[in-house]
């Protein structure tokens, strides 16, 4: 278990460990975009990972990268998101139990979800006390391992390796962007970033209405988001301090972008390159738009980081 | 120009010619479709196909197989759908004006999109009369070539090219499935089968709402459709004369589906493959679902024809 900020050779490590319960996204392009962004993009595609999402690269190696005779009481995680089903589609290919808190008012969709990969739904209030009180009775009882989403070196490792696939595919990108929420995929791409091209810059892209990251990295020290409303649901967590402090380090800039913004990119990439992605994965391509002088002429990299959406609740 | 059945080489030579105007598409698989599905699907995403459709191989043969001298007066044709795009696209390509015809309902997206490939957009009374009238009034006073949507070898020929494609990426199918409207892909797929691998079996889905082409086949003869009240709008058109002369010795059965399947088939494609299709697209798929038992464990390719579908006017 890695308990110091991962090291190349640990990426590559965690790489290998999850190959096999991954799959290796398309990188898409898209003339038409391109014509838009004025810029040349590249969309590394994890909106086709398994189970929709990124998440699935980190929870595996988090899962993975314990024992077999340490997986034997199981994992636990409060998510009623991706996290959630990749920590539960994790364990079952790890052989192991998964329990997944979830709030009582989640969608039954996501709870079924949940269960399809075998794993138990906990269900507790709606709010934070009853949610990490309720995962706390879990580990407590069954001895489950916590996963945490983001604030966890292996799942900064894990969610490392789509930079990794993505520069292993393209040459000579001028910067990669990512969107941030806990900053796992974030500082994962980060770290990936600087170990393989030093002067690659790192951007990401935050909503405004829960700009944690801007104000923090700004500040030099994390200061939580006031409000979580955003359409952008995997972005509403205030960023981890593990994940603070590779950002500190690596990240050129923080774009910020309003939600007609948001659902603004997410309609285009819909329309023109023909692929779902959920709000979050819409944030990076909104922050370009916004930022065309930033990125004229360059060579992109952009990691679309899932494609879970209510189809019967789009927002346009 | 072709002017009987193509041959392979036909084909082949129609893929040589198009191949720098047309993208060539990736073929996507899903374990968790396939689960649903109880057979094993190997997806042609012709929804990531230039203009968003299959269409654009077609235009493409047709229009690079005039000689550059008799391109000068351009080229016409009336469709309010993907056909006029493509048309639009391959004659700017080729360095010749384009003249759409479409009704004057036709939404000023769809007008936009054309006219953005620089075609002239011609606008028509919202029936058939007006329609081919002004289509002929056109083709007379600017000399413009017509441009047949399906009933036309050269079209035949370059549609044939994404199931040419299939087949050479994926080995040992058992069997090939495309939706069927007025049958430019359905032969152009069910020749190029027959030539590469006599013994695949070519299955056509069709809209219960417009099923002439399963009726044509029963009779041994053309048998209009009625209605045109399908979702599936790219599949309204009776089966054209020399598409249905292809169809009759190449085609194995056609299915044919309900407008609720049709959607149900696409919106389990856009949840589970995160991508976005029409419902043209959907009706291969729906067949499959519905007639499971054909395909139960077999090796089954579709070709999924297109991507183009307005997004503030969804089914479900």
């Amino acid at each position: 278990m890695l308990t110091t900020i991962p090291t190349f050779s640990d990426i590559k490590r965690a790489h290998q460990r999850i190959s096999q319960y991954i799959s290796q996204t398309p990188v898409m392009t898209s003339q038409n975009i391109d014509d838009v962004a004025g810029c040349s993009l590249y969309f590394k595609c994890e909106n086709f990972q398994k189970v929709g999402a990124f998440k699935m690269r980190g929870a595996s190696n988090a899962i993975f990268s314990y024992r077999p005779e340490d997986r034997e009481k199981g994992f636990a995680c409060h998510s009623s998101g991706n996290h959630g089903q990749a920590v539960a589609l994790a364990s079952k290919l790890a052989g192991a139990k998964a329990y997944i808190i979830m709030p009582e008012n989640s969608s039954k969709v996501k709870m079924a979800a949940v269960r399809s990969y075998g794993a138990e739904v906990v269900l507790c209030e709606p709010n934070d006390v009853s949610r990490e009180q309720t995962c706390a009775n879990i580990i407590d009882e069954k001895g489950a391992v916590l996963i945490h989403p983001f604030n966890d070196y292996n799942i900064i490792a894990g969610q490392a390796t789509a930079c990794k696939e993505l520069l292993e595919e393209v040459d000579d990108l001028d910067s990669v962007i990512t969107p941030v929420g806990g900053g796992g995929l974030a500082a994962g791409t980060a770290l990936c970033a600087h170990y393989i091209e030093p002067n690659l810059n790192v951007y990401l892209g935050e909503p405004t209405e829960v700009d944690d990251t801007y104000h923090s990295l700004k500040a030099g020290k994390i200061i939580p988001n006031k409000s979580a409303n955003t359409i952008a649901d995997g972005l509403k967590t205030t960023i981890g301090e593990k994940n603070f402090e590779i950002l500190k380090d690596h990240v050129k800039e923080v774009f910020t972008v309003t939600e007609q913004e948001i659902i603004d990119a997410m309609k285009l990439i819909w329309e023109r390159m023909k692929i779902v992605i959920e709000p979050s994965s819409a944030v990076a391509f909104a922050s370009i738009l916004k930022n065309k002088s930033v990125f004229e002429g360059k060579k992109v990299g952009i990691i679309l980081t899932g494609g879970n959406v209510d189809l019967t609740k789009l927002p346009f």
